[in-house]
């Protein structure tokens, strides 16, 4: 495609720009390769801070990279902008939305996950997910246009119901949103409302399960509900949706041992948020069923120890759309989190073996480093769990904060991003304020 | 309406959030009233800085603050959100869009501008204008697709006309657009395509009159034209566009003098923007017609010398909705520009009158003081053109923009918005990068 480069370069096309498809792509930089990245969107987005464009808290520039731009002096890479519908696994090509196709001779798919509303899509515009700038727009405008519906509503229990948010899903992405919200509702938006009490909001964060962040140690999930609970959440566990309208959502509630509410019963509410399950990308089933390979209940594919498909070594899988085993010598092998981490090694791996192949050498199956896990609650509320050689290291409260922030503002990508996000969340702590409080649609939403 | 004001207060409506409307507000600060600040969207934008948006070097949040933040320390104002549809200027109440009614005492009615394309509303779709962050998303999004088409083009003949950018109209901000796609071709892009080169894109500037800037003194017109030329647009006066699809548009040059083109032609244009009119507000004529008060061409209020309308001493019209003289002693009355110090002074002399009602005291003319004019053209270069008792001061180039760039983040709302503004600009002088290059929808622009 690409007249400057010899025809005779080996192809390879990465399909996907977040964590695993970026971090492909740089691991060839230098290499007599050429790389076709394959991206939906223009920019890489950093996903770990996007429930803060949902909550006001950071502008959408602030954490969306455009991928021609990290890619620039990469000589080896053309960007492309473009959908991929299906892999032609046989003819080795991708095929485009815009009715194209791809040839590849070594195909890296980083497709990634959307959210699942596990069978009940008719769920979605009630409750919407976090997954693209587009939802984190959304989000923002529900939650900021429900305080306005408030402060206009004519009795109380319209009031009630636009001033009660339901976080749907106690992991780390439900719990950042719950904690933000409560910050909003009691510091943000203090003296603002003339009608209402913005601070008299109910957060509420579901959990289907035992306790929030079921990927952290039980006493981390533990502090961390403590510390939402302070902030002001309303954590209810084992509590399951088993349905959402217009008007609010179901609730049954699985353990009478908690005691918050036994039974069914429902939750009158506007703004509700969907942070509960994740599913691959589509292009994981139709690419199992091309391929032969097995795709898992999530719809993720299930890949070789090395990362590739069984049958075709030319196709490597990564990141969220990939079911992969973390293959440490001595060790049983174990399954890769989907975390960013562990999207970005793959990346990596994929890329190496691609390189090996190339050479004639044998690849290497993939080995997960685990250096823990951290989740931020809110204002100065954080919980960390530090993997060593030597064990963990669990911290959380103030202290875990500062490290959470530090560590998502070293990883961000590009430095002009780390100081708008670090200047824009100086000014956000001491001020209390939120930047980025824009909506520019105040039709009500659909819901 | 609100609870907490005793009801014996006189009620002041305040229709629009833009300069006019703002400073209004601001301006009856501590008084005995009681303000309801009707805002359409939930930010105050500030339109000046409004095209950096649209090119990718500003993040809406920088432009746009909260309305309702800027005023939470002011207790006589309720800010609401919603949409006037028209005044009942018979019963003293403006009509929502949600149904309801918001009664009054005193009005001011600071409901701005659009875009206008002259009768020919079908245009919109192929050259949008920028009044309000959505327009500007629109302007973005094209822009930047444009390339990334071109990069994807088949053929040179669509690869010319998705690089090829035709900004209507000759004003301050055509000719801001004008310049900045200019840098974004030649700098902001530089090295990040493999198949076209960003630089050789055609960035015109059609204006139908004889000269760019006009209302800015002749010679300071004629050197806005030569720095434009010097950064790569290509100017052409007297140049009337007589259709606009989806492939391009169809231009008359009146003056053959001028030489660049005689008679009528086609340019092919993937990506066109509309600088060239506004009309005020609907609610203009609608205001007219329930008063008896005129409506000029543009759809403007013809106002008093103090601002309000013929037998309706309780309704004022500001900003860009009002079609008002500037009353200097001594002087013939003069039209007040379009600009946003007029804006802001109309706001205030509104305020001021109602408080001199109120107080029994009969209101005063509006004077008009004009502190001059300024534009900006691109990197390095604007026109300022400074009105003082003793004289004019004209001066361009580098200081021109410095003073022009000051001038701006001064007047930004929000000291929080100057610093974030400041920096970005810092960072994108330096790098030549614009740091907003999000495009979240990535369909081609309907056109």
């Amino acid at each position: 495609m690409s007249p400057e480069a010899p025809a005779k370069l080996p192809r390879i096309v990465i399909v996907g720009c977040g964590f695993g498809g970026l971090e492909a792509a740089r691991a060839l930089d230098g290499e007599p390769v050429q790389i076709t990245l394959l991206e939906k969107t223009n920019h890489h987005l950093f996903q770990p801070l996007l429930y803060q464009v949902a909550t006001a808290g950071l502008s959408a520039p602030a954490i969306a990279a455009p991928v021609r731009h990290l890619f620039r002096g990469q000589a080896n890479v053309t960007t492309l902008l473009g959908e991929a519908t299906s892999i032609d696994a046989a003819g080795r090509r991708v095929l485009l939305a815009d009715g194209g196709a791809l040839p590849y001779d070594h195909l890296i798919v980083a497709a990634g996950a959307t959210h699942s509303y596990f069978g009940r899509d008719d769920w979605a515009p009630f409750a919407p997910g976090l997954k693209t700038l587009d939802d984190a727009f959304e989000i923002r405008r529900r939650i900021l246009l429900a305080f306005e519906a408030a402060e206009n509503a004519s009795d109380e229990q319209a009031r009630r119901a636009w001033l009660t948010f339901v976080v749907i899903g106690g992991g780390p992405t439900g719990v950042e949103m719950a904690g933000t919200l409560a910050e909003i509702a009691r510091h943000t938006l203090a003296g603002e409302f003339r009608r209402i009490d913005p601070a008299s909001a109910s957060i509420l964060l579901l959990e289907g399960g035992p306790r929030v962040l079921q990927a952290m140690p039980e006493d981390l999930s533990a502090k961390a509900k403590r510390q939402l609970e302070k902030l002001g959440v309303e954590v209810r566990l084992d509590a399951r949706v088993t349905a959402i309208d217009s008007a609010g959502l179901e609730v049954k509630s699985a353990a009478e041992a908690h005691g918050t509410s036994v039974g069914s019963y429902r939750i009158d509410s506007k703004c509700i948020v969907w942070a509960a399950g994740v599913a691959a990308s589509p292009l994981g089933r139709q690419l199992a069923g091309a391929t032969g390979a097995q795709a898992d209940r999530a719809g993720r594919v299930v890949v070789q120890p090395d990362l590739s498909l069984p049958g075709h070594p030319e196709i490597s899988v990564v990141g969220d759309l990939a079911a992969a085993q973390s293959h440490a010598a001595g060790r049983e092998p174990s399954p890769v989190p989907g975390v960013s981490p562990g999207a970005k090694q793959m990346g990596r791996a994929a890329a190496a073996n691609i390189l090996r192949r190339l050479a004639g050498q044998p690849t290497l199956p993939f080995r997960y480093m685990d250096y823990g896990n951290l989740a931020t609650i809110g204002r100065n509320s954080a919980v960390v769990d530090l993997a060593s050689p030597v064990g963990h290291f669990k911290f959380s409260g103030y202290f875990a904060w500062l490290f959470w922030l530090f560590a998502h503002i070293y990883f961000l990508i590009g430095f002009r991003n780390r100081i708008v996000v670090l200047i824009d969340w100086a000014s956000a702590y001491w001020s209390k304020q939120r930047y980025a409080r824009v909506v520019t649609d105040i039709a009500p939403p659909k819901n």
